[in-house]
């Protein structure tokens, strides 16, 4: 069967067509600046490519190019949209309400859209992409939303619940959720599986690092603890994002600077992490450049995120009372040898032995970083949220 | 020497009279209830006691009853207060200001008072607490002010950033200070001394539990990172404070339920932690007996103190690469055993081999639990902050 995964965001939609049979991928591509303007970028199976400026409207404009390009351009996989089997979309927040994939139908696209208050950044693009799919392919073809923290619903009540009053979890449902469920997931059993071992019987703490990023312990194949939190927001410092702070800032802030809560919100998702410490850029890479020039703020910015991550591990390690193997993984994780060196050489008190030369210019493949005798393995794995999203869809299309 | 250490709240003034030159307490009391009625208690070291109900509208008026009770009281321990040869005072917030105890001018008032937007429950009080001993005392007498985060201004800016604009560190000295440091300071010091090693090859973790509660990593007699932040209200859960929240919670909540910056801070500092979470109680005492009766958020809210202290630990271990001993201090830190259980028992993975019979009933005093063998020592240090305080006021006063 083939499966399209869908990925919609405010103002972008990324797809896949993965054969489910032998998990390969037919073809993938992006439409960014919907509603912007609109571009299109589609690679083939076998490299061909198509890209296209073009008018996107909305999200339903955009898969018209979608469909173009994967039947039509010089680019196209398929004969027919038909050959489709099904269709998967990734959704940021289940809140309380989903804790494992569904089927799509009004009622699901509706209490998704309910969800978008605990992540407003994200849902309501997601059901842009639903109705798009829906539009364009009719209602005959199954549709499964797989939710971004469905892996997390496994964490217990002393590790999701705030410290503020209960009637807020009553009232509102506030609590940690945790995000990047799909890929702690994914990357956590394939950890198991290259380990060579059960995963029931392991500890993985595995880090998600990127221009979002979250670390999640997993004891036994369940997440126990994450570090997103009500929103992804929560944890360590990202791209544009602060992290957990002491709450007293943020009302220290709005009433000096005279925000609104919208406001602030605003400046602590699009303005602070990356960005804000360094003033430079929310990109690792642009940072790590202006650090080899000698910029204070660069240096700052990504030995914060080195210090955060460290202490992370640190905390999860406690929770589980110990620790197997250390997951790297996301656009930093499986890319960035110095964030990886700078993290593994403050946890030898851990057991890890970690091994500087291997991990040297390694990018986007899996990897043993650890030395062979080291307590604790260390390992690069990228991570695949589209298959885990193919496998999921296909799972409750096929009834396996 | 005979020297006065004043803690002054709000609505509260605590005191200890020591003679440093033996370091004992000649006698100790509290006004409670300054600005509303008025209460003082006094007791002398021979066990005598002072108390009575009586109308205080500020802590001027407080602090005469103090020198009632240490002259003209049946408890008294002076003929005249003109015995008192320095007086020290805690100040909860120095702010990037004062990094050291300083003698008292209105210079250094005036700077205290600026600083009383960082931690607006403390200052103020503090403040007041100098004016009613200049009032009584005379500007003659040398008072020393020494501050509560002096002991966390080592920390590397790598730990006491937040990921927010860079504009508001240097607008609002927006930053972590830290909180307790006389008392971290006070028992990591005397760790040192206990285990008969140089505190300078030491790697300690210091947790200082009470209604507000803050984890320190002292690495080599200097702290590395604290788990208060710009105000008291970061990190662990405590009495009715949330400690560290996913900052989207403040604003999502702010916006929901309508209130204003002001409100939203009182709803943190004063509703929240143990009170927010069981409904029942600030007060761990009330707590343990609600959960031994079977209440589940009473032990929801135990049981969350246990984890997030659990997993400080861990953070802090990961931050210094390692730990020599762990430190309990603190109303909660010192007397309650199942605290200390609980967080051990999940520490055997860093070496802690605790003995749990040892631990059972101990209260407020100097005690190693763990076993001889252990990796990592685990003790109950009694604080002495007001000790501290008086030393470092002598220290000052003397020229030493």
């Amino acid at each position: 069967m083939k499966i399209l995964v869908i990925n919609a965001g405010s103002s972008s939609l990324k797809y896949q067509l993965i054969n489910i049979d032998d998990e390969s991928v037919i073809a993938k591509g992006m439409c960014e600046r919907i509603g912007i303007d609109g571009r299109i970028k589609h690679t083939a199976f076998d490299g061909r490519e198509y890209v296209e400026e073009a008018e996107m409207k909305n999200h339903t404009e955009a898969f018209k190019y979608v469909e173009y390009a994967l039947v039509k351009s010089d680019a196209a996989v398929l004969k027919s949209m038909s050959e489709i089997g099904a269709v998967g979309h990734r959704i940021v927040q289940g809140g309380a309400i989903f804790d494992k994939p569904e089927l799509v139908n009004e009622d699901v696209i509706e209490k998704i859209l309910e969800l978008s208050e605990l992540a407003p950044l994200h849902n309501i693009g997601s059901v842009q992409g639903i109705r798009a799919c829906i539009e364009c392919l009719g209602s005959e073809l199954p549709q499964v939303v797989v939710f971004d923290n469905s892996f997390h619903n496994t964490m217990p009540p002393h590790a999701y619940m705030y410290a503020i009053p209960y009637e807020y979890y009553e009232k509102y449902a506030v609590r940690r959720y945790g995000f990047h469920g799909t890929s702690h997931k994914y990357v956590s059993a394939k950890c198991a599986e290259v380990m060579g071992r059960d995963i029931s019987e392991l500890k993985l703490i595995t880090c998600h690092l990127g221009n979002g990023s979250s670390i999640t312990a997993v004891d036994g194949g369940k997440c126990i603890d994450t570090s997103m939190g009500f929103t992804p927001l929560d944890g360590l410092i990202m791209g544009t994002r602060s992290g957990s702070l002491d709450p007293s800032v943020v009302t220290f802030l709005g009433e000096k600077e005279g925000i609104s809560y919208k406001e602030m919100s605003e400046l602590l998702n699009k303005k602070s992490g990356y960005l804000g410490v360094s003033g430079i850029s929310n990109d690792d890479r642009d940072l790590q450049e202006k650090a080899a020039e000698g910029n204070e703020r660069a240096k700052l910015a990504i030995k914060m995120l080195d210090y955060q991550i460290i202490k992370l591990i640190g905390s999860y390690a406690a929770a589980m009372n110990g620790v197997d193997a250390i997951v790297f993984t996301g656009g930093i994780g499986e890319n960035v040898d110095v964030h990886r060196a700078a993290v593994c050489k403050g946890l030898t008190y851990l057991g890890v032995d970690f091994d500087f030369e291997k991990n040297a210019g390694l990018r986007g493949r899996i990897a043993e970083l650890s030395k062979p005798g080291s307590k604790v393995k260390i390992y690069v794995i990228p991570t695949n949220e589209e298959l885990s999203i193919a496998r999921d869809t296909y799972a409750l299309v096929s009834g396996k």
